[in-house]
C-alpha cells in the first residue's frame, strides 16, 4: 500500500527500498551523565520520588523492557505514578507490550500517553491502537531497529525504567537473583546506556554488590525498592509453548530436513528459532539430526527457551547468546551455565553495528501470520488493521541469517496464510529464503542455489503460487476486509534501518 | 610550582583547584561506526593490513592498554608497522608504558611519535620524556581520568589496538583464554567503545564464539592473528611483589591496625590496595584481623593480585571488581570464580560517572614516592624532573575511598620521603586521610573524627611535620635538585577531572 511522504504525528517518512540500502557509516550517540560523588545514595523510597528526581516533564519519553513479559508489573506501577503526578503527552517506548499492560489504555484515553513505540504489541493496548485511540501513530520497530534508533539518537529516552529482578544499592542490576528472575536484561542494556536518566525498580535490593551484573552502576541513576516487580511464572506466556498439533509437528519435521538438506547441519552450525509453537518443535527435530550426525554446532541465539537450553546442555552448541529468556529453564541455565552469555539488543540485531550477532546465524526458524507470493511476511496486522504483534526480531534475523526459514500452515482460522500480498509487510521477501508448509516447500527464486540443493535432496518443492492456490482452496472465499487508503494511519511500521516499510490504517474510519 | 595558563603542544590549561570542583553534569560522547553486513569477515592477515584498512593518517592518535604489563609485545609490533608505513606525528595513548616498550624511544627520535598520553610510565620511555626527546609534552593522566577524557570526547582515538589473549572471528575478545591470558580487559573496554576503529591483535583465534567475553564483537572492526602478543609470565613485574623488608612489614602491620581502629573492619568492608610491596603486605595483615573478628567484607577492587584473591576465596569478600590482574593467580581466579567480575576503567574510577566503584571503597592502601606536610602525594617525578611512574589509580582511589591510607618509610635511598612540598603533586592532600610510617601515624587535620578514633585506639599518632623532621634527620642534607621555572615543560600532570595539577620541566635545560 502506498506510504505517504509525511505522516502527521510521526513526521517525514524515509521509505523502505531494500534490506541493505542504509549507508555503512553510522554514528553511535552519547548520553547525558549526572555524576555521582562519594557518599551519595541512589536508593529512593518510591517510584514517585524517582520520577520527581528525574525531573520528568510533559511530552517526555519513558522506556520499558519486556523481560517479565505478561508477568510485568513495573510499567503499570510507573505509569500510574506518572498519571497521578498530572503529567501529560508522554511517549511510552516499551520494547514489547503484552495483555498485562492493559492499564495503559486508560492513560491513552486520558491523554497521559499520546505516543507508543514498541517492537511487539498484543492485547488491549494493540486493540486500542487499532481502534484509533492513540493521538499519534504507534511506531512499530524491530528489536534491532529499536537498538539502532536509540544508538543513532533518533529515539531519545528521557527516563529509562528498568524492571530489575535484583539490584544493589550502588545500582548494579541483574536478571538472575530474586523471586522475579527473568534472565539477562538484554533490551534495557541499550536504553540504560543512552537515556538521560535511568531508574531501576526492584523487589530484591542487596546492600552488597551483586555477584553477577547485567547492567552496571555507572549506567544507573536511581534504585527504587518495591514489594514486587511482577510474576516471573508468567514469563512463559502466549507464544512460548511447543506445538502439539500433528500438522504443526509434521511441518517441523520437514523444516528440520530442509535445514539439513541445505547443507547447514555440519560442525559450526549456528541457530535461532522464534518462540512460536512450530519453531520450538523444529528445534527438537534439528537436535535429533545433529545428534544422529554427531554434529557440534557453534552457537544458538535469541530469545532462549528450554529447547535450546537442552541442546546446549547436550553439547550441541558451544555457546548461547541470550537477549531474553523465554522460560524459567532458560533463566536457570543463564544463572548456572558458563557459555550461556547475555547480549544486548544492539549486539543481537542492530544493523548499524560493527557486528550484529544475527549476521552470523546459519539458520533462523520463524513463524508467520501471512506470507505472500513475493515471500513478504506479515506478523504485524491482519483483518484490515488489527494489530497482532509485530516484528520483534523477525525482520532482523531474516536479514542476517544464511537460511531464513518460515514455517506456516496453509491456512488457519478459516483464512489462507499464503496470499497474493500480505496485508502488512513486517519482513521483506528478499530476506526470506524458504517457506515450509504441510503441502511442501517453496524456495525464494533469489536462492537458485538453495533450490538446487533441496531438489537434489528430494525435498517436496513447490512454487509459492501453488501454495497460495492450495491455501485459497482450503478456505472460504470471503473477501478480505477493505482498507480505506485515506483512513487515518494508526501505526507506522519501521524496518530495522528506520525506513518505513508499511503503515496500518484505522479500520472503517478516519 | 606555578602552572602557565597555556602550554605549547598541550593547549589551554584548566588549573586544578579542588578535588571535586568539576560540575556534576557531564556528557558521554558517542562513536563513529562502520557497520558490518552479513558475510563480511573481520579477520585480516597482518597488522599492516589492519592499519591500512583503518586509514590511519599522519597526526592520528592510536591507543594501547597495559594488561600484559612488561610482557606486552603488541605496542612494539604495531608501532613498528606504523613506522614502516612512513606515518609521522602519531600520538600514542597507552594506558601505561613499561620498560618493554623501549622501542618507542626510537620512534620518538625519528618523529614517528610526537605525543604520548599515559597514566604510568617507567623505563626508557620515561627517561626519554625526562630528557626532552618528545616534541609535545607528555600528558600524564589517572586511570579514571583517562576513561573520563575518552568518554568526554577530549581524548579522541583514531584506532584502538587491543592486545587480546583470545579472540573469535566475529571480534569477541577475552583475557582468560590462550597462552597470554592476562585477566579482564578493563582499560580497552573504554577505548573500544569510543575509538573510530578498533583492531584486536591476538595469538589465539577461535572460529567459534568465545565462551566468555570482555569486549564484544559490536565494538571491534578487525581481528589480526599473530604468533604471539607477548609473555604473560611478565605480567608480574616491577611493583607487584610483597615486601620482605622488616621495616616495610612493620609499617604494614601498623596500617592494618589503623584500618581496624578507624572502625572499618566490620561486615560490609570494601577494600583496595595498590601494587606496591608494602600495600600487598597490608592486605595480608588485614586478612588476619578480618578472620580473627569474623568479618565478612563486601567487595575488593582494583588491580587484583594473589593476596586479594586469597581473601576472596577465604570468604572475606563477596565479590571482586577487577579492571586488571596483577598476577597469574588473579587471572586464574577471574577465569574460575563466580563473583570475580570484570570492570571497565570507567566503572572503576571515572569521576564523571553515575557510579565509579572507587566511590564505594571503605579503604584504599597506597604507596608514595614523597608525601608532603599538606598530605600531597607524589608518585610521578623526583630528582628534579625524573619521571618514575604516575598516578595510575592513585588519585582516583584516594578521592573515592572513605579512608585513603598512604604507607611509606620516612626515607629511602638516602632521600627523605616526607618533605615540605612534594616535587610533583600526583594526588592532592585533601584526598589523603592518613600516612603510616615506621615512626608513627599522621592524620590529615581535615579528619578530626579519624584522629579521635585512632587516638582512642592507642595508635601512635604524630604530626606530619614531626615525620618530616625525622625523615630529614635520617638523610644527608643534600640540596634537592633545583628546577628551572623557565625550563621547557616535558610532561603535564592532569588530575582525574582533566584539570592540570602539576607540570614536569626539563632538567637543567630548555
Amino acid at each position: 500500500m502506498a506510504i505517504p511522504s509525511f505522516i502527521e504525528g510521526y513526521g517525514e517518512v524515509r521509505p523502505f527500498t531494500t534490506a541493505f540500502a542504509a549507508p555503512l557509516d553510522a554514528v553511535r550517540t552519547g548520553a547525558r551523565i549526572r555524576s555521582q560523588r562519594p557518599g551519595q545514595s541512589k536508593v529512593l523510597p518510591s517510584i514517585r520520588e524517582a520520577i520527581l528526581a528525574c525531573g520528568l516533564k510533559d511530552g517526555a519519553t519513558v522506556s520499558f523492557h519486556h523481560h517479565l513479559r505478561n508477568g510485568d508489573d513495573v510499567l503499570r506501577a510507573v505509569m500510574h505514578e506518572i498519571a497521578a503526578l498530572g503529567l501529560r503527552d508522554i511517549r511510552v517506548a516499551a520494547s514489547s507490550l503484552f495483555p498485562v499492560h492493559a492499564p495503559l489504555v486508560a492513560h491513552i484515553r486520558s491523554g497521559v500517553v499520546t505516543g507508543i513505540v514498541s517492537n511487539y504489541i498484543t492485547g488491549p493496548v494493540a486493540e486500542a491502537i487499532t481502534a484509533g485511540a492513540l493521538p499519534n501513530p504507534a511506531v512499530l520497530q524491530t528489536h534491532g531497529g529499536r537498538a539502532r534508533a536509540i544508538e543513532a539518537g533518533e529515539l531519545t529516552i528521557d527516563v529509562a525504567f528498568v524492571a530489575a529482578p535484583a539490584a544493589d544499592v550502588y545500582g548494579n542490576l541483574n536478571g538472575i537473583d530474586g523471586p522475579s528472575a527473568c534472565g539477562p536484561l538484554g533490551y534495557p542494556m541499550v536504553d540504560a546506556r543512552h537515556a538521560d536518566r535511568v531508574v531501576a525498580i526492584t523487589d530484591t535490593l542487596s546492600p552488597h554488590p551483586l555477584t553477577s551484573i547485567d547492567i552496571a552502576q555507572d549506567l544507573v541513576d536511581y534504585v527504587v525498592p518495591v514489594d514486587s516487580i511482577g510474576d516471573a511464572s508468567k514469563i512463559v506466556s502466549g507464544t512460548t509453548r511447543v506445538t502439539e498439533d500433528p500438522v504443526g509437528l509434521a511441518i517441523a519435521v520437514l523444516a528440520a530436513r530442509v535445514i539439513d538438506a541445505a547443507g547447514l547441519l555440519v560442525d559450526g552450525f549456528s541457530f535461532q528459532t522464534g518462540a512460536g509453537g512450530i519453531s520450538l518443535a523444529v528445534a527438537q527435530d534439528v537436535a535429533v539430526i545433529m545428534r544422529d550426525k554427531g554434529v557440534t554446532g557453534s552457537f544458538a541465539a535469541g530469545g532462549v527457551h528450554a529447547g535450546i537450553v537442552a541442546m546446549f546442555r547436550q553439547g550441541l552448541f558451544r555457546t548461547l547468546f541470550d537477549v531474553q529468556c523465554f522460560d524459567l529453564s532458560a533463566v536457570a541455565s543463564y544463572r548456572e551455565d558458563r557459555g550461556h552469555m547475555a547480549m544486548s539488543a544492539s549486539l543481537y540485531a542492530n544493523p548499524a553495528s560493527k557486528g550484529a550477532l544475527v549476521n552470523h546465524l546459519d539458520c533462523m526458524v520463524m513463524g508467520a501470520a501471512e506470507v505472500d507470493i513475493s515471500f513478504n511476511v506479515n506478523v504485524t496486522a491482519v483483518n484490515g488493521g488489527t494489530i497482532i504483534g509485530g516484528s520483534g526480531g523477525h525482520a532482523d534475523t531474516a536479514a542476517g541469517a544464511k537460511l531464513a526459514l518460515v514455517t506456516t500452515r496453509l491456512a488457519a482460522g478459516g483464512a489462507p496464510k499464503i496470499v497474493d500480498a500480505v496485508e502488512c509487510v513486517t519482513t521483506p521477501g528478499e530476506t526470506i529464503d524458504v517457506v515450509v508448509t504441510e503441502a511442501g516447500v517453496a524456495v525464494n527464486p533469489r536462492r537458485a542455489d538453495l533450490r538446487e540443493r533441496l531438489a537434489a535432496a528430494g525435498m517436496p518443492l513447490v512454487e509459492i503460487t501453488r501454495l497460495r492456490d492450495l491455501a485459497s482452496r482450503q478456505t472460504q472465499a470471503t473477501a478480505r476486509p477493505r482498507i480505506d487508503p485515506q483512513a487515518r494511519i494508526v501505526a507506522v511500521v519501521e524496518y530495522r534501518d528506520g525506513t518505513v516499510i508499511d503503515v496500518i490504517r484505522q479500520r472503517g474510519g478516519k
